[in-house]
């Protein structure tokens, strides 16, 4: 009975990802570093665009912040362009970030219906598969009940989920702010705050992405996201343009729950390893206001 | 130029995904076979819910149905389950659907934006990937511009995209149905017509995924697939409930583009070579109309 697994907090020994996650932020402050290892950067770092390039860069990343950010965020994408092989680089990623105590999030916006959605969250939230993560991001095209199958695996394994809802990207409101008072972004973060009334304490295990610069869209559709009780993984920082000043001004009341996530900026400042964690630490400090 | 090289239909060697598709059509019948290797039909085989299981799973079918099917359509959610090695498998699943001539549907619904939708563009779409397949699915929750890379790298790769737009599960409208005269689903069915003008023939490249059993949903939302001139994807084929008489009540005017895709009802015949492809036999005669 996974719900009231979960409504324990405490689940095969695992806290909620919700919990575990506060618990990172109070200690270690609001950060999330983003491992992409994009051709480009791959040569900034002197590395080849092949999967010894991709080890290369994804472990330094990883050795240089795990124990002072938050959470890591891999991003997919950039371990599957390499094929089997790439994904191979990506499990060591994950074991070694679980070795390390810094908490995964894989940003993979998998999204699909029944049976195929379990294999999803079979892939990315089972104890014991080669992918497992601490969360994974989620695409809710197909409705976010659809997400049902991960939604209840995370619970049970003590695993989270961050469900895309509103993004800065220039094409994001053709389909996210369409519906004008009942808007498809509005209906991703009510549905939210409904499944996080199952997880106890401050915050749920069932997150948001919601983008770092998306100015007045939250007011303007009213979405309440403190009422959601979930983390925001909020991209966007650094090199896309936002500064933690903005993150506090666009989530208000809110910024409590903001995982700010910051990739580029700090990737660049590789590929020596006290200049990474440098920079991510200088991203920290503006984060926690300091 | 990439608009300029598809606009020839003929890029690099290879006609457009729509013109082989259509071809294949015409030669073979409206068919896609999925190979979907679910662990209950892996059980139901007598096969492990492990690696070499996924593996032989897998081969059967492509080898059964590979001279008879217009394209197969592998569950990348079944394959991503088992970690790395079971990417392994699907590259080689991949691989031999090219040695066969058969054309392949990379059903993985990514969807990301700027250089991340890029890095999925390339797994799927770039010669000499280890994951290139024909063509893939996509999910546009991010709006159906932010898939760019992918559908300019397929029409310079002269391969293609289906794109989620109109589905049958029941949680699909609260995402698809929003917006009323300009619903998300009319959006995006209006965009990749938009597109498919780059493409000259009878079939663009740029397909989409509409559910078999969307009874009047496309009438009430005003989405006119024939003008999108783009392959339909149309799951939900025997086990899940639509017949081909459904499909060409479903899509009028619009069953010329229709590619039924039937998975379970076929699978289930298995793990028998002959009798797997007994059963596609019978699907494709019913989508004859013989």
């Amino acid at each position: 009975m996974p719900e009231q697994a979960a409504a324990s907090a405490q689940v095969q020994g695992r806290e909620s990802f919700g919990s575990r996650l506060g618990a990172a932020m109070a200690a270690r402050g609001p950060l999330c570093v983003g491992i992409d290892p994009h051709p480009s950067l791959l040569s900034a770092w002197g590395l080849k665009d092949d999967v010894d390039g991709l080890r290369a860069f994804s472990l330094t990343v990883l050795e240089a912040v795990a124990s002072l950010a938050a959470a890591v965020k891999p991003q997919v994408a950039l371990y599957e362009r390499h094929g089997s092989a790439g994904i191979a680089v990506l499990e060591e990623v994950l074991a070694i970030a679980r070795d390390e105590s810094v908490l995964t999030i894989a940003d993979a916006k998998r999204g699909d219906i029944g049976s195929t959605m379990a294999a999803y969250a079979d892939a990315w939230l089972r104890d014991g598969s080669p992918l497992a993560a601490d969360s994974v991001t989620l695409s809710p095209y197909l409705g976010f009940e659809s997400l049902r199958p991960a939604l209840d695996l995370a619970a049970e394994t003590g695993r989270g989920v961050f469900v895309l809802a509103l993004t800065s990207n220039p094409e994001g409101p053709s389909v996210q702010h369409v519906g004008g008072a009942d808007s498809v972004a509005r209906r991703i973060a009510h549905a939210a705050g409904g499944e996080n009334r199952r997880y106890p304490g401050d915050l749920g295990s069932v997150g948001l992405v919601v983008g770092a610069t998306v100015g007045s869209a939250l007011a303007d559709l009213d979405v309440d996201l403190a009422a959601m009780r979930g983390p925001i993984l909020a991209p966007g920082l650094g090199a896309q343009g936002a500064t933690p000043a903005h993150l506090r001004a666009t989530f208000g009341n809110a910024y409590g729950q903001v995982l700010g996530t910051s990739s580029r900026e700090i990737l660049s400042a590789g590929p020596k390893r006290q200049e990474l964690r440098d920079a991510a630490q200088r991203t920290l400090d503006g984060l926690r206001g300091e």
